[in-house]
């Protein structure tokens, strides 16, 4: 029977309906706004799978959430969520559903997905990293997702990375996703602009150094702009740093690399290539590690946590 | 039949035979030297094996090494074996003893020691760390060992966590072995001594701050001195820092420390915790993530690896 996935985001809410036949095939696809804060977002996901099963009977529900989630699908704590803390979103949406649900952190789904049907296919030892806002993580091993004690594997965008760096809303300093997320090259921009460097992206962004965006960014390191291309291999410097130390710990077949910062693979994924070899451990002594982007786009995490859905039944 | 479990350390060799009955129960234990550079290894530890079973046939070999070890028991490199590059041990020691070997790193048999018999003894997700000259680990999942693609898991020592860092000996900067180490405490100690700290563990020492090591600050701080807390607490806040780090990585429902340094364990272990506690992501929203001292002393390599080779047959 289908079954049905559901990606939480920052802004929006992405659901899918999978195939039994096929399944990283979608089907349906509808999105709703995110709930500010998270605010009944259970009432949200209700009405969204009602809304996905009208057109046919589903077996189970997936959903992924940015966030601490236990192995009983309670969402501990998530950065975009400050209204859900320690909140049961799997036992309160089956009990609205009257069907299982099976609830997760984002980046698994999107491990998960990658793995199964996506640009880690094949590959049982595989770490999949999503570059966005924050930095998000699955590690497949033996096949299957490492969860850990709690469910919270998987978590390396507060991996300090450099202990006297900029300071982190989570309290700390120099946790890796200040340096190699989306956020952190909007940091790394507004730092080079504002130090007089960057104009062609100063210039595509308005005018103001205040306004320059990653976006403003790898567009004109697209023109060859050498400003713009030296922000984006010390962006790529710290992501490289950051998947070597995953890799000395996991010992990937494969990396895969996600998340909004993948629309400029083309121009970071070769030097992220370069520094990742200069950073990981014996580099000489084993098998090259591919690094890849994400081919399934912005439904993978959908499509992952509906095939962890499908486990339930 | 009785199991022989085989640690090869940078100055000896430890060998012990482990009874069939009870398997974390040494019946022998020979020790030799470790031959320079690890020069004709194979001979010695078949000379080794010869001795052990010369009281009872053994079904089984382990080995652990220091370094990168493969799936095949290939030791692809190791820091204190210059000599042996890319030699398949496993095959080698097999030929030679007639009896199935197992070749792991050395820290894997560790953690394999303790989560079977040790400090994480019932814990099937468990991280130990073996703090000595560098860092090993080894990272128990679902009851057994996180091998990743090629068995290189959990090698965190050359995890970056300060690129500006002090140089290491494998050509990058600021990895984790350079702070939280005995190296690094000697590091630490002898910036102190030079710098006009650490008086008394400098007395201990003889009178030359050049010649200041971990022992004798531990002694200093054991009679309360303040500039030797100090820099142990500088030591306990680098090792929290990286455990934290793997903890956020792979979720473990207990951290157990080994190695040289578990010797100061009464003294370190309290400032780690909180130190950990002020690193870990989230730490308010998950159960606390006890931090134990390894219990099975500098057997645990040789006891973990006999338990890896009992697997063989």
């Amino acid at each position: 029977m289908r079954t049905i996935g559901i990606d939480v985001g920052g802004t929006k809410v992405l659901g899918v309906v999978l195939s039994a036949d096929a399944p990283t095939d979608v089907l349906i696809e509808h999105r709703v706004p995110t709930p500010p804060g998270g605010e009944g977002l259970v009432a949200v996901l209700a009405e969204l799978v009602d809304q996905l099963r009208a057109e046919g009977d589903v077996a189970a529900v997936g959903v992924g959430v940015p966030g601490l989630v236990d192995r009983a699908g309670v969402l501990r704590v998530g950065p975009h969520l400050p209204r859900l803390r320690d909140v049961p979103l799997a036992d309160e949406l089956a009990a609205r559903t009257g069907v299982p649900v099976e609830v997760d952190n984002d980046a698994n789904g999107h491990a998960v997905a990658e793995h199964r049907g996506g640009a880690a296919a094949g590959v049982d030892e595989a770490l999949v990293v999503s570059f966005g806002t924050g930095i998000g993580a699955g590690i497949i091993t033996g096949g299957k997702l490492l969860r850990g004690a709690n469910g919270f594997a998987g978590e390396p965008g507060h991996m300090i990375v450099d202990p006297n760096g900029p300071p982190c809303p989570c309290g700390r300093r120099g946790c890796w996703e200040r340096f190699a997320s989306g956020t952190g090259l909007g940091r790394l921009a507004r730092d080079a602009a504002l130090g007089g460097r960057l104009d062609l992206a100063v210039d595509l962004a308005g005018g103001d150094p205040e306004l320059v965006r990653g976006e403003h960014v790898t567009a004109a390191a697209r023109q060859n702009d050498p400003d713009a291309l030296g922000v984006l291999h010390e962006l790529a410097r710290w992501i490289a740093i950051g998947l070597a130390n995953l890799a000395n710990i996991v010992d990937p077949g494969i990396i895969v690399m996600g998340g909004g910062l993948v629309e400029a693979a083309d121009l970071l994924l070769p030097p992220v290539r370069t520094h990742f070899g200069a950073s990981l451990m014996a580099v000489d002594h084993r098998p090259a590690v591919p690094i890849v982007p994400a081919v399934l786009g912005e439904q993978a995490g959908a499509i992952g946590v509906a095939l962890l859905a499908a486990e339930l039944v």
